[in-house]
C-alpha cells in the first residue's frame, strides 16, 4: 500500500483541511496517510472525524514543532528540525513512506525537502511544477515556478526532462509537447538564457515545440512549459492576482442594479462552473521535482479536496516510480560501439 | 498647437481606426494630427468621414511603404525606409511633430523610433510602459514590458526614473510608489538582477515602495512596477491570455442551458462595465520611455477610440516636456559647497 506522509500543520486550515483531506484519500484512493503533527492537536481533529475515519489506513506521528507562513525558508529548515516538515521528510528519507505532502510555507517545505532529501544524482536543481488551466480543457504544466533563480541553460533542460517525464505519468499523454517560455516565437527572440536553452532544447530526444509566449500558456497547444524560476514564480503570482482581480470586478459588476443581481442569481450555477475550472484545489498541487523523494505542495489555501488531490498526485508520481524514469532519461546512455581493427 | 505624426497603416484595422480616431482627437483634444500613410488609401479614408472631418486640422503626409506585423523589426528598421513608421520618426526627428504615435507591429515601431530618434543623453535604454487595470481603480504601470531583455541593475534604475516622471505627468500623482518586480516582498528574496537594483533604488529620490509580487501588479497598491523586459513581457502576456482564457471560458459556462443563458442577458449591462475594466482601449497605448522624441505604441486591435486615447497620452507627454524632465531627474545634480579654508 502507497504510503503518504503528511503535514498535517501545513495549510492555513490545518488541521482540519489535511485530516478531512486524508481521509478522502485513504477512503477513496486505498493509500495509508501519516498524520504529521502536534499529536494532541491532530488527535483531536481525527476525533471529530471518528466515524469517516473508521477503519481507514491513517496514523499519527508526533511532530513537536510548526512551521509558519512568516518563517523565512532557510530558518525554517535550521531551526525547526523538529517540525511536521522535517519529520515528515525523514519518514521519507528512512522509506517509512513513499511522498512527502505539504501545504505549508512553500518556500520552507521546499528547503526541508531539498536539504532533508537531497537531489538526484543526474539533476543539478529541483523544480517546481505547476498546474494551469487551459482553452482546450487540458491542463499546461510550467516550470519552474519557484524553486530556483538564476538558472543556467543546462538547468532548464533538465526542467524540460522532469516536466515531460510528470506530464507523461499523471496526465497519460505519450508525447507531451515541451515548449520554452520566451518573447516570441522565433529561435533568436528571448534573452541570452532562452537563445542557448533553445538550442540544446532542440537537439535533445523530446517532442520540442519551441518558444512560447505568455498568452500559450492558456490556450492549451503545448503541455510542459519551461522557464527560470523568477519568470515562472512572477507569471503564477500574475495570474493568481488576475484571477483575484476578476473575480472582484465582476462582483461588483453584478451588484450593479437589481436588473444585473437577477441575472446574477440565475446564472449562478454557470459562474460555479466558470469558477471550478481556475480552481487550484482540482490540480492536486505541484510537484517539487528532482529531490530523492516524491515531493507535493499545495496551496495554503487547500481545503480538503485539495489536499486529497494532492495525495492522488503523490501517490500516483510514487507508484509509476517518476524518479527513476527522470534519471534514466537524464543519464546519458552508451551505445555499444564494436571497435572494429584497422588493418 | 500640438502636433501628432500619426503613423496610419500601424494596427489590424488600419487606415481606418487611425482615421477615425485622429477625427475623435483633433475634434476632443485640440490637437494637429498628420495622417503618415500611403496617399490614396489615407485619403479615400479619410473621405468616408468628410462631413466630421470637415475644418479639423487633419493633414496626409505620404509614406509609400508599409511595415506589416510579420516583419521582423530589424529588417523592417533596415528596408522599409519608407515606411509610415520611419516618415513619422523622421517628422518628430525634424520638429515638424511633438510626437509619434502608431499601433504597428511593436517591435518594429520600437526599433524605427530608437533608432531614428536616438535616446536621450542619459538614458542607456528605452523602456517600453504598460498600464494595468487595479482592484483600487488607478492604473499601475510596468516597464519594461520588451523593449530591451537582459538588463542590468543601472538599466532599471533609469527605468525607475522614467516610470515615476511619466506616471506623474499622465496620472497627476504628485509622488507615485515605485516598486520592484520581484519573487518575494524581503529585500533578500529575487535573483541577482533584484537584489543589485533594489540596493540602488532605496538609495534614490524616490517613493520607493521596495519589493512586490505579481500578484500585485492589479492590487493597486504601488504606481510604477519596474522590472526586466522579458519578465515585464512575459507578465503581460500572461494576463493577456487569461483575460481571453476567461472571457471563452465564461461565455461557455454562460450558454450551459436556458436558466443561465437568461440570466446572461440580464446581467449584461454588468458584463459589458466588467470589460470595460479590462479594455486596454482606455489606457491609451504604451510609451517608449527614453527615446528622442515622444513615441506612444497602440494595441494591434486598435479601435478609433483606442487610437484616440494614444494621441491624447502623446499630446500630453509633449505638452508636459516629459524628456526634459527625464533628462532633469537622471543627470546628477552638483551641489555648490563653499570651501572652507583651513587655517
Amino acid at each position: 500500500m502507497t504510503t503518504i506522509a503528511l503535514d498535517a500543520m501545513g495549510g492555513d486550515h490545518a488541521p482540519h483541511s489535511e485530516v478531512a483531506g486524508a481521509i478522502l484519500a485513504a477512503r477513496e484512493l486505498g493509500v495509508r496517510v501519516l498524520l504529521v503533527g502536534q499529536q494532541q492537536a491532530v488527535k483531536e481533529e481525527l476525533a471529530r472525524h471518528a466515524r469517516e475515519a473508521d477503519g481507514l489506513p491513517l496514523e499519527i506521528v508526533h511532530a513537536p514543532e510548526v512551521i509558519t507562513m512568516r518563517d523565512s525558508p532557510l530558518a525554517a529548515y535550521k531551526k525547526k528540525k523538529g517540525s511536521s516538515a522535517h519529520v515528515a521528510a525523514r519518514l521519507v528519507r528512512e522509506g517509512q513512506a513513499d511522498a512527502l505532502v505539504s501545504a505549508g510555507n512553500t518556500g520552507a517545505v521546499m528547503a526541508v525537502a531539498h536539504f532533508t532529501l537531497g537531489t538526484l544524482a543526474a539533476v543539478d536543481r529541483p523544480a517546481l511544477a505547476a498546474s494551469f488551466p487551459t482553452s482546450k480543457g487540458k491542463v499546461s504544466v510550467m516550470l519552474d515556478v519557484g524553486a530556483n533563480v538564476d538558472s543556467k541553460p543546462a538547468h532548464l533542460e533538465q526542467f524540460a526532462v522532469m516536466g515531460e517525464v510528470y506530464y507523461r505519468v499523471i496526465f497519460g499523454t505519450r508525447r507531451p509537447r515541451v515548449a520554452l517560455l520566451s518573447i516570441g516565437e522565433e529561435e533568436m527572440k528571448g534573452n541570452e538564457l532562452t537563445r542557448e536553452a533553445h538550442n540544446r532544447l532542440k537537439k535533445k530526444a523530446l517532442n520540442f515545440a519551441g518558444n512560447v509566449e505568455g498568452r500559450d500558456v492558456f490556450a492549451g497547444n503545448v503541455d510542459v512549459i519551461v522557464c527560470d524560476g523568477f519568470i515562472g514564480n512572477v507569471a503564477l503570482k500574475i495570474s493568481e492576482g488576475l484571477v483575484e482581480y476578476f473575480s472582484t470586478a465582476l462582483r461588483s459588476a453584478l451588484n450593479k442594479d437589481l436588473r444585473t443581481k437577477m441575472g446574477a442569481l440565475l446564472s449562478r450555477p454557470a459562474f460555479k462552473g466558470f469558477k471550478e475550472t481556475l480552481d487550484y484545489s482540482e490540480y492536486g498541487g505541484a510537484p517539487l521535482l528532482g529531490v530523492r523523494g516524491i515531493t507535493v505542495i499545495g496551496h495554503g489555501r487547500s481545503n480538503p479536496n485539495a489536499i486529497k488531490n494532492a495525495i492522488r498526485v503523490a501517490a500516483e508520481l510514487a507508484r509509476a516510480r517518476v524518479n527513476e524514469k527522470i534519471e534514466a532519461e537524464l543519464t546519458p546512455r552508451y551505445t555499444a560501439v564494436r571497435e572494429t581493427a584497422a588493418h
